[in-house]
C-alpha cells in the first residue's frame, strides 16, 4: 500500500483549466467526442517560457466492425463516436475505483433532446499518478578500490555516498474519462508527464457482444464450421471484433506553422573494405511536402520516427524543435477496402495522417457517419493532397486492437489497454528533468490502516 | 498523492518464495540472467487448485548494436548478460526512489573472481501497484425512466442504485531489478496481476554512449554527411543504436506437456450473395509441429495470437487451456544477417521461437557469446526443427527498440519503457476477478502530510 511522494500538486481555475507541474491545458467533456484536451502548453524548465504543443486533442471517432457476415450480425460494425456520443454515454465515475481518492471531478454541459441543456456530473477525473515507475535513473559501475558490496544495512537509510546512484520516482497526472457505449466500457486517459510526454491511452472493458448457439461444449462443433468468434460459456459464442480509436490531434508545435518528418531507418550496407560490419541502421529525414506524402501504414521491418516540427525554430545546437508520435500496440484492418463498412471506417487504412488545419474536417468518419456512403471521410479529405510544409497540421492516429474473445472475457473483460505517445523530440535543450529532486522520506506522507 | 487501497499484502518466505493474491513464485539474482522468475503457479479462483503457469522466466541474453561502422566504434555491438553479467552489474536499488517505501528487498549472492561467495544487498525489490488504473468496469446505459443526471453530490458518498455502475481498482505486484551496465540503465520488471496475466517491462535510463565530435551546431555539418547520430550538445554526438532483451520463457501450462497455437487473423470475403458485407476477418489456428513451424517475423498485417496450450487439459465447454504471448512495443533488426555482430545477435532474426526443452540451451547468445562465431545462439539450436507437440517447451520472445538519440536523452535518459505479456487465453472458465469486492472509503489507509 503505497503513498506517493509529494507531487507538484494540481491547480484547476474557472474548473476546467488544469495547471500541473510544467502543464497547462483545458479540459472538458464534449457530446461526441468524449474528453477534449485544448491549449495544451509546457513550461521551459531552462528558460520559464511556456511553450505550445498542442492546440486541440480529442477521440474524432471509433470503428468496431464485428466479424460475422450473417443476416443477424453483418451490420454490427459501428461507429461510436458519431452514431451514438462518446460523451452523451459516458456514465459518472465511480469514486474511489474508477479513479483513485484524490481524484478531482468535472462535470459535462450536454444538449437534450428538446434543445435544453443539462449538467452530468462527474464526467471527468484528473488525478496524480504514482505507479512506482522511474523517471530516470543511473549507476555508476563501481570504481576499483570504492566498495560497493556494503550499501546501507536498511532501505531507509541514506545510501553510501562513494559511488553514484542516483534515481528519481516518476509522478504523471492523469485526465480520465469512461464511455460505456452500450455493452462495452471505453476508458480513456491523456497523462501527462514531467519529461514533456503525452501519453494517450484507451482501456476497453465492459460486457462482451454475444451471440447464442445452441452448442454448449466444443465437441458439438463440426469440423471446419465458422464459429466466428470463441465458445465462452453453455450457448454463448464471443464475436470476433476490431476495435479503431482514431485520435485528431491538432498540433502546434511552438507555434501553429509546422511540417510533418519522417525519419526513416533503414540498413544501410558497408562499402567493401569500409568496416569490418557489413551493415548498419542509418536513418535518413524526409520531410512531407502533401497529404499523401503524410499517410503511414506502420510496418516492423521499415521502422522510422514520425514527427511534428517547426521548421522555424532551432534549439542551440541547430535542431528543429518537435513531438514525435509513437506507436505502441498496433493493428491495422484487414476488411477490403471497398467493403461497405470499411468505405465508411477509411480513415482506419492508415495508422497515421497528416491533413492542414480545416475547421470542417472534425470528424473522421463524416459528420453523418452511416448516413453517409463514405463520400466524408479522413480518407476523401487526404486525397486532394493539399500542402502541408509549414502549415497548421492535424495529426491522425488510429489506436487498433484486434479482439478474439477468450472466456476470461465473460462477462466482464478485465481491462484490455493499448497507448501511444506524443514525445518531445529536440524540443527541449536537454532532459527538462534532470534537476529534480530524489525523494526523501520526509516528502512521504504519513499513513496509517483504517480502523 | 494517493494512497491505494488495501491489497492482498506480500507474503515472502525463506527469502525468495513470493505469494500474492494468488500468486506463488521463486524470485532470484542471478549474475548472468539478473532477475530469475520460478514455478510460477496460480491459484484458481473457481476451484481453489494451484495451476502451473511457468517453470523458470528470465532475460537470457542483450544485444545491443550500434549504428557506427567506423574504426572506433564497428565493434560496439553489445551482448550485455553474457560479455557483462546483468546481475552482476546490478547496483543494489534506491530506496524511495527505484521502488516505492513500502518495497520488500532481496539481496543476491554472486560469485567473485577467486570463487568466493560474496552478497549484494537489495538486487531485487517486490511491491504492489496501484496506479489509479481499472481492473474491470461496467456502466448500464440507464433504462427509460430512471433518472441518472442525478449521481450523488459529492464523490465519496455511495451512487445511486437505481442503475448498474460497477468498477474494481487495479492492483498489482512488480518484482523489480535495475542493472546498470556501463552507461546505461535497464529496470526489468515482473508485474503480475490479479487476472492472471504477466507482464515484463524493460525500461531503459542511464546515460546514452557518445562520441566528440568538431561541430557544435548543425548548420557546419555538410549536406549528406553521415553523422550516424544526433547533435545533442556541442561537440557530443548520441550514437543510433538498437536494443534487444530476449526472453527465455520455460513455460508449463497445466503441466509440462504443452503445445504452441498460431492462431491467424486473415481476411475472408464472403461469397456472392452470402452477406452485404464483402469481407470478415477469420480466425484459424496452426498447431505449430516442429521448430522452424514456430518461428514468428510479426507484422501488422498478417496478425495472429500465439498461444502455449496443454492440448490435453480442456475448459468446461472444451477449449484447450492456453496462455498468450502479446507482444506490445516492437522492433525488429534490420542488420545483414552475415553481418558477425548479427550472426552472434541472429536469436533476434524472429520475435517469437518455441524449443523443446533442453538444458543446455539456456543464453541465446551462446554460453561464450562473443567468443564464438555464432555457432551456438538460438537460431542454429532451432535450425535443428525438432519436434515440439505435447513436449516440454521454451518460448523465446524477443522486446527491440530502435533509439535514435535526442536532446532531451542528455545528459541522462528519461526512462524509456517497452513490454509484453503473458496472458491467460481460456486458462480460467470465466473472468477470476469478477468477484473482486469494490473499494470503499473503510478500505483506505488515512494519510497526513508530513510535519
Amino acid at each position: 500500500m503505497e503513498p506517493a511522494p509529494e507531487g507538484p500538486g494540481i491547480q484547476i481555475e474557472d474548473g476546467h483549466t488544469v495547471r500541473w507541474a510544467g502543464w497547462e491545458f483545458h479540459l472538458k467533456a464534449d457530446a461526441r467526442a468524449g474528453l477534449v484536451v485544448s491549449r495544451a502548453t509546457v513550461q521551459d524548465p531552462a528558460t520559464g517560457a511556456r511553450r505550445e504543443v498542442m492546440y486541440k486533442g480529442m477521440a474524432s471517432e471509433l470503428f468496431v466492425p464485428y466479424m460475422d457476415p450473417t443476416e443477424a450480425w453483418y451490420f454490427k460494425t459501428y461507429m461510436d463516436a458519431g452514431e451514438y456520443g462518446f460523451g452523451l454515454q459516458a456514465m459518472p465515475l465511480v469514486p474511489l475505483n474508477d479513479c483513485p481518492r484524490h481524484a478531482r471531478y468535472m462535470d459535462g454541459v450536454f444538449v437534450a433532446a428538446d434543445g435544453r441543456p443539462y449538467v452530468r456530473d462527474n464526467m471527468i477525473c484528473v488525478f496524480e499518478r504514482y505507479a512506482g515507475d522511474i523517471a530516470w535513473r543511473h549507476s555508476e559501475s563501481p570504481i576499483t578500490g570504492m566498495d560497493v558490496s556494503f550499501p546501507p544495512a536498511h532501505p531507509h537509510l541514506p545510501y553510501s555516498p562513494c559511488y553514484i546512484r542516483e534515481s528519481r520516482p516518476k509522478v504523471t497526472l492523469v485526465a480520465r474519462m469512461a464511455a460505456s457505449v452500450a455493452n462495452y466500457d471505453y476508458i480513456v486517459d491523456w497523462e501527462f508527464q514531467t519529461d514533456g510526454l503525452i501519453r494517450i491511452k484507451v482501456g476497453l472493458s465492459g460486457i462482451l457482444m454475444v451471440k447464442g448457439t445452441p452448442y454448449s461444449h466444443m465437441n458439438q462443433v463440426q469440423q471446419n464450421e465458422e464459429m466466428h468468434g470463441t465458445l465462452l460459456s453453455e450457448n454463448v459464442i464471443g464475436v470476433i471484433h476490431d476495435h479503431y480509436v482514431t485520435f485528431r490531434l491538432d498540433m502546434d508545435v511552438d507555434g501553429a506553422d509546422n511540417s510533418f518528418v519522417r525519419v526513416d531507418m533503414a540498413r544501410q550496407d558497408t562499402a567493401p573494405g569500409e568496416s569490418p560490419r557489413r551493415s548498419y541502421l542509418k536513418a535518413t529525414r524526409h520531410v512531407a511536402s502533401t497529404e499523401k506524402d503524410a499517410r503511414v501504414r506502420l510496418k516492423l521491418y521499415e521502422p522510422a520516427e514520425f514527427h511534428i516540427i517547426n521548421p522555424t525554430k532551432k534549439t542551440r545546437v541547430g535542431n528543429p524543435v518537435g513531438y514525435k508520435v509513437v506507436p505502441a500496440g498496433t493493428a491495422g484492418s484487414l476488411l477490403d477496402p471497398e467493403d461497405p463498412p470499411q468505405k465508411r471506417g477509411a480513415f482506419t487504412n492508415n495508422q497515421i495522417w497528416v491533413t492542414p488545419y480545416n475547421k470542417n474536417e472534425e470528424w473522421a468518419g463524416g459528420l453523418f457517419v452511416y448516413q453517409s456512403k463514405g463520400e466524408d471521410t479522413l480518407a476523401t479529405w487526404s486525397e486532394r493532397d493539399r500542402p502541408i510544409e509549414n502549415k497548421d497540421l492535424v495529426l491522425w492516429y488510429t489506436l487498433g486492437f484486434h479482439h478474439i474473445p477468450c472466456q476470461e472475457d465473460f462477462p466482464i473483460m478485465p481491462t484490455v489497454s493499448s497507448s501511444f505517445d506524443l514525445k518531445p523530440v529536440n524540443f527541449f535543450e536537454s532532459n527538462p528533468i534532470l534537476k529534480q529532486r530524489p525523494t526523501m522520506e520526509k516528502d512521504l506522507p504519513v499513513c496509517a490502516a483504517t480502523a
